[in-house]
C-alpha cells in the first residue's frame, strides 16, 4: 500500500477539524453580529419555514440522495452532514465579506438562508468524487469550493447583474462542474471496469428514496426563498411546482423506454425526476407562464435520463470522469438548461419584474463565467486533494464505509458473505 | 402467459406518459395563468407552509405507507411519486374548469393545496390494488378518478353546500370505496389463498412507520388548510390534534386486545392510528369541543383495527374484494364516521360559524352522493383497467417490484433465496 | 419464569390504555376549551410551523433516533409514539392546571407546543430504558414523569422566575436524570455483561439517522418556539444553528480522536452532534452572539463524545445504571452545561432583554431543583414501574421486540441466524 492511502484519520481528521473550528470562533468573534434588532418583527420571521425547507433539503435530501450506495451509506449521511455543518459556518464568513456594514456581518434569517445555499455546491460536489474521497478531503474541499463559490456568486449577481434566483448556474451547474473537474483530477484507472460495491442494494435505493423526495418536495421553497416580492415568491413557487411534476413525468417516460424491457430504473426516478426542480431555478420568478415551466421541466427530465444512460458511460470511459452519482445529470445539464433558459427568457424579453427585464448578453456572461471558474476551480481543488496523507482510501477500499468508519461486525461480515459473495468461502445453496 | 399479462411496457407506457404530459402542457397553455399579482402579499403566503404539510403528506406520506410490502417498495414510493405528480396537474384542469374566471383557470398557493387533494382520492385507492396493476393502469385511473372525483367535490360543496373541511367523505370515504369498487371488478381468484410476498418484512415495516408518521404529524394541516378564517383554521389544527392522539391510544389498545398474547401488530400501529385524522375532517372546523374530537378519534381507532381483524378477511373471502393496504378500515369505515359524525352534528345545530350551521339533511346527502358515485366511478375504472394490453402482471408476478423495475442483482437473488424459498430446502453455509 | 415476568399483557395492557383515554375524555370535558376565538388573526396561527417542526422532532425524531436497536425498531419508533400521543393529551391537562382561567383551560398553538415539549421530558427517560421496560410501564411513567415535570417547570418558570427558553435545565437535563435515576432502580445485574441484541446493524443505523437529522433541523425551532417578542426569537433561531454546526465538528473530531484507527462511530454521530441544541437552550434568547453560541456547542459536542466513550462504561459497571441510549450524554451533560452556561451569563449580565437580565442565583437555584427533583421523581418512578404484574421482560428477551410485536415470521428467524449466532459455524436449515 503505496505511503498516499494511509486511511488512518487519527489525529489528522481530528486536528484539521478542531483547528477550523477554533479559527471560525475567533472570525466569528471579530465580524459577526445579530441582525438589527429593532425591526425585527414576526413579518420578519416569516422567511423561517422557506429556510427550513432548505435546511432539510440540504441535510436529509442531500444526505440521503447519496445513500444508494450498499455500503456507503454511513459516509453518505454522515459526511454529508459535516460538510455541511462546516459550511454553513464558512459560508456565513465567505458571502458575508461582500456585504460588511461598519466591518461587521449581520446574520439574519436570509444569511441563514444563503449559507445553506453555499454548502449545496460541495455537496453536489461530492457527489461526483463519493466513494473515493476521505473526510480530510472534503473538509479541505469544502473550504476551497464555498471561497470560490461566494467569488463567483458575487461576480454573477452584483457585477454581472444576471437574474438567478432558483441558482440553476450559480449553484447547481456550477458545483456540477466543480465536481467534475475534480473528478478528472482525481481519476482511478483501477475503477476503470468498475467496483463491487459500487452498486446499490435493495434497501439502499429506499433510503435514496427518502432523499429524492424531500428535495422534491422543498424544491419550490429553494427556488422561491430569495425571491422578492411576495408576488414573485409565489410565481417561483408555482413555477417550481409544475415545472418538478412534468419533469418526473418525462423522467419515468424515458427510464422506461431507453430500459430493458420497458422497465423502471431506480437511478432515473431517484435523480432525473429532481431535474426540473434545477432547470427552472434562473427563470423560477420570471413570466414564463404555468406551462413555460412544464416545458423546461419536461425537457429537463428528458435530458438527466438520456444523460445517465449514455453520457455518464461516455464521461467515465473516455473522458477520465468517474462521476459516481451522476451529478452532470442531475445538476450538469439541467443547470446549463436553465441557464439557456434564461437566456432565452430575457432575449424574449420576458418581464421579470414589472418594470425591468433581465439582460440576455448578462446572462449568457453569467452563465459562461460560472462555468469557467466552476471547471478551473474544481481542477485545483482536485490538484490540492490529490496531495498525499489526506487519507485517500486504496481503490479496493472505495465505497466502503468500513474505511472510514466503525461499522456494526455482524453486518459487516454478512454483507460481506452475501453481497460480495465468496473470496474464502463455501456458499452452498440447495434448494 | 395470457396475452393481457404482458408486463413489457416498453414504448406503451412511455408513449402514454409522454402524450398526457404534452396534452396537459397544451391545456396549461390555453387555460392556466398565475394569480392576479397585484393582490398578493406576504399575507397569501402564509398558507404556503399549509401546503408544504400536504405535499409532504402525498409523497411521503402516502408513499412509504405503502412500503410495508417486503419486495414492493420501489413501486409502492415510486408509483406514488408518478400518480401525485401526474395527479396534481390533472387536477388543476379538472377542479379549475369549475371555477373559471373569463376563460381561465387562476393558479395560487390554493389550487396547489387542493390540486394535491384531488391526488390523495388516487392514492387511497392505489392502496386497495396495490401490488396488482400495472403503471400504465395506474395512469388511466388517474385520470378517471380525478376527474369523476372533482365532479363530486363539487356537487358536495358548491351544489348541496355541505361542509367538508377536513374532507373525510370527499377525499377519504371517495377514495376508499372507488377502490374497492375497482379491486372487486379486478379481484383475482388465483390470489384466494393469498401469495407469498403478500406480507411485510422487518425493515419494510420500518419504512412504512416513515408514511406513518408523517401523514400523522401534518394531518392537522390536511384538515385545516382551506379552513377560514384563522379561528376556525386553528380549530380545525386542535381538533385534529387531539383526534389524533385519542385515536392512537385506543388503536394500541385494541391491537393489543385483538392479538394473540397481547402483542401489538404493526399494520395497525401504521394505519388505525391515522384513523382520527380521517373521522374528524368534516367536523374539523366545527365547535365540537376538543373531548368531542377525542371521542370520534376514539372511535375511529377502535372501528379501524376491527376492521383490520375481521372485516378485511370477510371482504377478501365472501366480497371477492382484495384490499391490499385494507383501505377500507383506515379511510372508508373512519371516512363514513366523519361522514355520520358531521351529520349528527349539523343536527345538534353545532355552530360552524357564529352565524350559520351546516344542514343536516345536505351532510347525509353529501355522503350518499359521495359513496355512490365512487361505487359506480370505481366500477367504471375496474372496468376500463380490466381491458387487455394494459401490462397487468399475472398472479404469481404479484407484489413484485421487479416485473417493472430493474432490482439489484444480487439482492433479488438473495432475498429469493431466503424469503422465498422457505419451503423444501436445504442451506448449507460453511464459513 | 418468575411471575413478576409474565410479558403477556392481553388486557392488562388494553384496560389501562382505554381507562386512561376515557379519563382524559372525561377530564377534557369539564376543562378544556379551545381560546378565545375573537383574537384569532392570521398572526397568531405565526406559530403554527414551530409548532409542526418541534411536532416533527418529538415523533420524527426521538422515534427513529432511538432505533438503532437492530431488533427493537419497532418498540422504538412504536412506544414512542405511544408515550407521546398519550403524553401530549396528560400534557394539555397537567401544564393547563398551573395556568386555568375561570376554572378552563385554554387550547390553542402555544400549549399544544408546551404539550409536546412535556413529552419531551418522557421520551428522553424512555431512552435510558429503553428495551427493559414494557409498553404497560412506559404508559405508567408517562402519567408520573409529566405530573412531576410539570411541577417543576412551575417552580422554575413562574416562582423562581429563571429564564430556560429552551429548556435545557427543565426538559433535558431533567428528563435524563429521572431516566437515570428509574434505571438504577430497576438495575439488571444479568445485564452485566451486555446483551446480544444490544447493538446495531448497519440499516438500523441508518434509520437512526433519519432521527438524528430531524431533531438537528428542527432544533432552532425548539428553542425559539415560546421565545417572545420576534427579535428574540429570531436569536434563538441563530443561537442554536450556529451551536449545531459547532457542535457537529467537534462530535466528528472528537470521536475520530477517541477511536481505534481515527475511525467516526455512529454512536457519536447520532448523539454528540446534537449536543449543541441542548446546551445553547438555556442562553438561547440571550445575547451571547454568534461565537458565544458556537462555544457552548463546541464544549457540548466534546463532553458529549467523552461521556459516551467513558461515562457510560463507568455509569454501568461502577454506578450500577444501563443507560441504553447514552441519555446522559445527549441530554444531561449537555443540559447540566447549559444550565451552567446561563448562570456564567446571567453573572455577566448578558441582556436577555434590553431592560432586564436573568438572576444568577436564580438559574442555580432552578438548575439544583431540576436536578435534584428529577433524581427523586425517577427513583420513585423506578420503584412504582417494579411493581410485578407490569408486563417487563425477562433478562434474555430484553431488546427483542417479539416480546410485545407481532413480527414478521421469516424475517425474525432469518436475523436470529445470521445476526446472532457467531462466526465459525455450519449453519443448517432444514423446513
Amino acid at each position: 500500500m503505496p505511503s498516499n492511502f494511509t486511511t488512518n484519520m487519527r489525529f489528522k481528521f481530528s486536528i484539521l477539524a478542531i483547528f477550523l473550528e477554533v479559527l471560525i470562533i475567533v472570525l466569528f468573534g471579530i465580524f459577526v453580529r445579530y441582525e438589527n434588532n429593532q425591526n425585527i418583527t414576526k413579518d420578519k420571521l416569516f422567511l423561517y419555514p422557506f429556510f427550513q425547507d432548505v435546511h432539510v433539503m440540504i441535510f436529509v435530501g442531500f444526505g440521503f440522495l447519496m445513500t444508494f450506495l450498499k455500503k456507503y451509506g454511513f459516509s453518505s449521511v454522515g459526511i454529508n452532514m459535516l460538510i455541511a455543518a462546516f459550511g454553513l459556518q464558512w459560508g456565513v464568513l465567505m458571502q458575508g465579506f461582500w456585504h460588511m456594514k461598519a466591518q461587521k456581518i449581520n446574520v439574519g434569517i436570509k444569511s441563514m438562508i444563503n449559507a445553506d445555499f453555499s454548502t449545496a455546491t460541495v455537496l453536489i460536489s461530492f457527489g461526483a468524487v463519493l466513494g473515493k474521497t476521505s473526510p480530510i478531503q472534503m473538509l479541505i474541499m469544502t473550504i476551497l469550493e464555498i471561497t470560490i463559490f461566494s467569488c463567483n456568486e458575487h461576480l454573477v449577481l452584483n457585477i454581472l447583474q444576471a437574474t438567478d434566483t432558483g441558482a440553476s448556474m450559480t449553484i447547481h451547474a456550477f458545483g456540477a462542474y466543480f465536481g467534475l473537474a475534480a473528478a478528472r483530477i482525481l481519476y482511478r484507472p483501477g475503477l476503470k471496469e468498475g467496483h463491487k460495491n459500487e452498486g446499490s442494494a435493495y434497501h439502499s435505493d429506499m433510503f435514496a428514496m427518502i432523499g429524492t423526495l424531500f428535495l422534491w418536495l422543498f424544491w419550490p421553497s429553494f427556488n422561491s426563498a430569495i425571491a422578492d416580492p411576495a408576488y414573485l415568491q409565489q410565481r417561483a413557487i408555482i413555477n417550481t411546482y409544475f415545472s418538478l411534476a412534468a419533469s418526473t413525468l418525462t423522467a419515468f417516460a424515458f427510464s422506461s423506454l431507453v430500459e430493458h424491457r420497458g422497465k423502471l430504473d431506480m437511478v432515473h426516478i431517484q435523480n432525473a425526476t429532481l431535474a426540473g426542480g434545477v432547470a427552472v431555478g434562473s427563470c423560477a420568478d420570471m413570466d414564463i407562464y404555468p406551462f413555460g415551466a412544464m416545458l423546461i421541466g419536461s425537457v429537463a427530465g428528458l435530458v438527466s435520463v438520456i444523460g445517465f444512460k449514455f453520457l455518464t458511460p461516455f464521461f467515465s470511459s473516455k473522458l477520465k470522469i468517474q462521476d459516481t452519482c451522476g451529478v452532470h445529470n442531475l445538476h450538469g445539464l439541467p443547470g446549463l438548461l436553465g441557464g439557456l433558459a434564461s437566456i432565452i427568457a430575457a432575449a424574449a424579453r420576458v418581464k421579470l419584474r414589472d418594470t425591468a427585464s433581465p439582460s440576455a448578453p448578462m446572462q449568457a456572461a453569467a452563465l459562461g463565467c460560472t462555468i469557467g471558474i466552476a471547471l478551473i476551480g474544481g481542477a485545483f481543488a482536485g490538484l490540492v486533494l490529490n496531495l498525499p496523507f489526506l487519507g485517500q482510501a486504496p481503490d479496493e477500499n472505495c465505497f466502503d464505509d468500513s474505511v472510514y468508519w466503525e461499522v456494526p461486525e455482524e453486518e459487516r461480515e454478512l454483507a460481506g458473505q452475501f453481497r460480495d459473495s465468496g473470496d474464502h468461502r463455501t456458499l452452498n445453496i440447495n434448494v
